[in-house]
């Protein structure tokens, strides 16, 4: 687990980079939204998203400057997400990533068009020619992650989650709305090492395959942290879940049977990459770290 | 000007019909969402932007189903920063094209993620292989409406819209605010069109000054028409400029000077247009609606 931990903290360094360069500040009159931006793409967190961008482009050789331009949209998608989810109408978080939400740090307004202006950025980035030399490559990055982030993917997940307060939901559509939420954009990214690197149908299928285990193990150790751990350790809100109401499979399943279902799916995740060689140990060791992961 | 207002008409009706099939109506559990996207988008509007694709697309003989996917796509951008920018923490709006706007018709966080989705949305179209055969120019599409929709355009515009309620602007400040703001998404609908049809760099040039002072006078006639109308003839309410105490043309300059202004400013737009023939008759008319139109 070393080699993945070590792996893990050169990815989130790679793409903290890559992203300075990507949305530098600005002294424009308007620069309290560079400002915004930055503080919510920036301001740490794993990048479990943008490890699996450089690490299935890892199996293809890629070129890492373009997988890093891969790696940073993803994760302003991801960012954009969260400042997004913490707004007061929404989830009404406080604390993110150890630190004030971005509505918290600035306000509220700012906090949704820094939102907005990370989702516009990351197609900018993903349409420039620099991400790739292929327009076509360029044009499938664009369409995957609009759809892994668009209403078929993580905002409809979102609008389930919300509705998930107020009902209580099956295993089915725990997993379904899970899918949305979190899995959609995990698999883009997984997937996307395999679009850069042009990869042969049965290998995006494989990369597509683990990551929608690995997103499913991922998210119920989330749920698990949740009500297990504190505001402290955990860097964001604990216990919400529970104190919601809302349905989650650890409240469906209780915790061992969740625990137990985590690790079927990380083994599962792990065995999807079979036909790669030891070029894919670190997205194995990923899979484990899904389930064994404290805050 | 009835054959502008049978064009402009069209050409709002091509879209919406387009938009519905772009944005079917769902049946999952978060068919909430859809709906709300399907209302912040297809509420009417004067689909100013769309007749901007429309017609600039004509110039060039471009594919008419080609050219109303990128009509579509605008138009899912500006529905979606008119659902942000009426939000309780923005401009807090109850009233958009007539009707209660998306977080009074639903709720701030349906609006939020309709909004977010929308975004999401635009890009899938223009990326889609439908868009145009050459991915060269559905990457260069992209590109435009990312940096059009973003931190350099419509979204930093927004930000200094905001600011600007507690500050008193200088006529360049506020030029530059409304360029980003409105004129962006505007000349990008311009230059779609050129885009698609792989226009010479001169063509390029002369529609993106045409919109350039299309989009400032038609800022204009809004910034007029917010203070000389009411709720009712508007279709969204009036007189918020002025009761916010927000610095526009026409506080600084005064009526006259501003109604000036936008008349020069229609005039060089057509101006811009010399260098087509009669197929740009429409074009020349929506420059002089810009000014003469009333709510």
């Amino acid at each position: 687990m070393d080699d993945f931990d070590a792996a893990l903290a050169r990815a989130a360094s790679a793409t903290g980079q890559a992203l300075d360069m990507l949305l530098p500040a600005a002294r424009d009159p308007e620069s309290r939204l560079f400002d915004a931006m930055r503080y919510a793409a920036m301001g740490g967190g794993k990048r479990l998203r943008p490890f699996l961008v450089l690490n299935s482009a890892a199996l293809f050789d890629v070129n890492t400057d373009c997988a890093l331009r891969v790696a940073a949209a993803v994760e302003c998608v991801h960012s954009y997400s969260l400042a997004h989810d913490d707004l007061p109408c929404m989830d009404d978080d406080d604390l993110r990533r150890g630190k004030p939400s971005t509505h918290r740090q600035f306000d509220e307004a700012t906090a949704v068009l820094a939102g907005d202006g990370l989702l516009s950025l990351a197609f900018e980035i993903l349409a420039g020619v620099e991400t790739h030399e292929d327009p076509n490559v360029r044009c499938e990055l664009v369409r995957g992650l609009a759809v892994a982030s668009g209403p078929h993917g993580m905002v409809g997940g979102q609008m389930l989650d919300l509705q998930a307060e107020h009902e209580t939901l099956s295993a089915p559509a725990i997993t379904r709305l899970q899918q949305l939420k979190t899995g959609a954009l995990i698999a883009f990214a997984s997937e996307a090492g395999a679009i850069l690197g042009r990869a042969s149908p049965s290998c995006r299928h494989a990369l597509h395959a683990y990551a929608h285990d690995f997103g499913l193990a991922f998210q119920i150790t989330d749920d698990l942290l949740d009500i297990e751990s504190n505001d402290e350790t955990l860097g964001k809100s604990a216990g919400k879940d529970q104190a919601a109401g809302k349905s989650t499979l650890v409240s469906l399943l209780g915790v061992d049977r969740a625990r137990l279902q985590a690790k079927i799916l990380s083994e599962q995740a792990v065995k999807h990459l079979d036909l790669f060689d030891e070029k894919a140990d670190l997205l194995r060791a990923a899979a484990l770290y899904a389930i064994d992961r404290r805050a």
